[in-house]
């Protein structure tokens, strides 16, 4: 089974900044998209925040296994429109990867229901990923740590909801240290952060951050049919409980009648 | 030290429906706080859906402990700048209860980042509520289980986060069952869902509610100072770092330039 | 990729009770073992208490993906060696599931670190079984509620720890609920529980049940190679450390002296 | 309210290591104890390995609200009896805090179900402690990360169970990252693991340290009464059913009989 994979880039440095372009030429998507394509059970798109709707209208998402999501300069031009329909699809079962200043994108704040804020410093400097749980999934095939020669810091506190399981923590050459790698569920579907890559390095071409990525798709891949109806708040009427009951007392709704939301 | 709890009442029903008004002439939030004033330890305040900005000024809510929400029928009426100021409270440290078909309240979903939906049934059926941990705070000197002889029917799949803890489970006459109290963390602020308290029925003059309602507001309460700058993603200067660094590598943020949302 | 499931069954009260006899001529093991071999992915073979070593030697353990274990009147009679072997191999990765009564197995407490108790009632009553997240591949195939017309109660509260994921509920017609299947983490290892399956009933010939199983093992298998040393505490010499730093201080240990366990 | 805290020293080192001795000459255990009591509503006591018993003999553990355990050479001669003893305070409500090497404490493993063991490196090198939820009662008081000038490094990955919330997180001078504060459940008590305290360097003189065994003293205790049958299994009769039920098909067990375990 393969596995849709689709790649959003807000493709903004790339245009605005010469260092970020010399490093993705093509934009920070294609290069996430050609890891993914390494791996033959995952087929990558990509779209960017330019395309309309942002490339994630109704129908990509409705054949979409899993969303990549990487935005910085420009999250608060992302319509909360289609805010709203990427959520949805993720409580229905559609897998969310959130990569570095996603943390700040208005679909993991959406989700999480939280701040998302934490310390940054933009220095250059050695990060140390060190995997926590060497049997996830999201750590097949990694070493118990390798190194990002230079990366922009991340600093705790990291202000999200404790995570169902921490993957990664990053150690930084100038003291500080960061929950790298955190996975929730929402719904159906299943979401993971994955703090490296900052624009102005070449982060998406360590073979290590490759894998983490592929191993991710395949983590927050759920098979199951989309859980169409989660957002629904069905009335089960008397005569259908599951258990014989009589009708008793006072009734606010009547019968058929929807409930408020 | 005295816990200051402010209750929300939505206080429509109360208002268009004889039933509801019978059973609660001065409001479900006045019985609500009259739940809470029997411990001394508690001060309830009540404000409702029609006051000002809802009551939940920041001014109130700077003075607030713990907020608990009984909304329904008026959801939609509820201001968005409203619930992120309370979303903001929350994280910095104010617990939240939420009560009943606040499920649906904005600011249930917005601090979830999820559905929040259920199957229900309004046919005074028996609720049975089984305590799943005897020895959680907000489990403090209740029965084993006891009965609500009428309540509205919830049922699962309630599509909301998985919790820290579940502490209540429910039984319903007609067959089905609920997480009927749940936890979560967000930011530092407990948050609290408490199943019971269909309008159309006295669940709010039920001492063992009442317990509950009570052992929620001193569970939810946080001593600690606001955590004021949850939200804030403040820049470390190089010359900041716990440990000595030198700058290396090119740079997309100017010295003291703030971070993208 | 075929899932080696290896299905432990207790195997003495199909040999003492003749009812549990004619339901289960072959033992409850082969009823079991059959379930999951209509899934071509899953091979699935049986071992029993009185084989040597309960048939879980070293060898038979280091191939099995996915272990399978239902037990009863007797718990007491496991080696404490075998359990033991059982935990390092969950640590390392292989899945374990725990079926009814193995509430209290050597192993189930062993890995939860609890008393992992719970109320009963042996009554033939019905049990109305919920599904929680029907997104969770444990789920999968489900539909929302399934009944067994007959089956022991379990009641809360269940003292085990606080798990990953609560995927099943059940109603119990006596007026009880209980939290049927939940998962957690050792190590690499994940860990079902699944509550029905009471000896004097055909509990799993029931289709419903049968594909909870089945989807268990696939849930429970993890792929990655086993961690084999989740058990160790190796020293890193100080010339070894991954950032060069200088030995400063008293210390305790010799150089090459193994840690303290 | 006072709290009664007990705490447990191995007391081995400081008679046989005269660096540890010179540091803690009336043990780490009286250190220990004397930064609790710098909070007056904590009593502290003492106990070593080498009394009776360990001093936690039913009638101590008894009126124990909170015991912290240090241990590190002679995890091997706690008695086995004892440790159960602690286990079943703990799952009844009293809360328990784990200590530095007490990573390999019998107790820890047993409440744990889990290998509990990390790498780790004895070169007096510097740790950053690193508070990831500044709303959390056991950081109250502290700044965003407070520094160890030596201390034995301890790293990932560690094998315990995902934690209920985590903490701190450690960074060291040599490249290592530490999850160094972990708080976990157990029935009705609470579980918290502190990483610092290695018995050459003064860790517990450190007054960064003492704030946060005090929080965690507090933090740690539950004042409901102990959860006095949480390992019981009672047999609900049919006649006491919350649900009028009839029995109905075959039954294993006699009337009035017990569960098997």
């Amino acid at each position: 089974m393969t596995i849709r994979a689709l790649v959003f880039g807000e493709n903004v440095h790339e245009k605005l900044n010469e260092t970020v372009r010399s490093i993705y030429p093509d934009g920070m998507h294609a290069t996430i998209a050609a890891a993914l394509a390494e791996d033959g059970a995952i087929e990558p798109t990509t779209v960017t925040l330019q395309d309309p709707e942002h490339g994630c209208t109704e129908a990509r998402l409705a054949v979409t296994d899993v969303l990549l999501w990487w935005g910085h300069k420009a999250h608060g031009d992302v319509s909360d429109a289609v805010v709203e329909r990427i959520a949805e699809h993720v409580w229905q079962g559609m897998g969310l990867i959130v990569l570095h200043s996603g943390h700040f994108a208005k679909i993991f704040k959406r989700l999480t229901g939280s701040p998302c804020a934490l310390k940054w410093r933009e220095a250059g400097e050695r990060e140390r990923i060190w995997t926590v749980n060497p049997g996830h999934p999201i750590a097949k095939g990694l070493p118990p740590s390798f190194v990002l020669e230079n990366e922009e810091m991340y600093g705790e506190p990291f202000s999200v909801p404790e995570p169902m399981e921490t993957v990664f923590l990053s150690w930084f050459q100038g003291g500080e240290v960061f929950r790298s790698g955190l996975t929730w569920q929402r719904g159906a579907g299943r979401l993971f952060y994955f703090r490296p890559g900052h624009e102005t390095y070449p982060t998406y071409y360590d073979p290590h951050v490759r894998q983490v990525l592929r191993n991710a798709v395949h983590w927050a891949h759920n098979p199951a049919p989309r859980w169409t109806d989660v957002t629904q708040a069905p009335n089960v009427p008397v005569q259908d409980a599951p258990e014989r009951i009589e009708e008793r007392g006072p009734k606010l709704h009547k019968p058929g009648e929807e409930g408020y939301r």
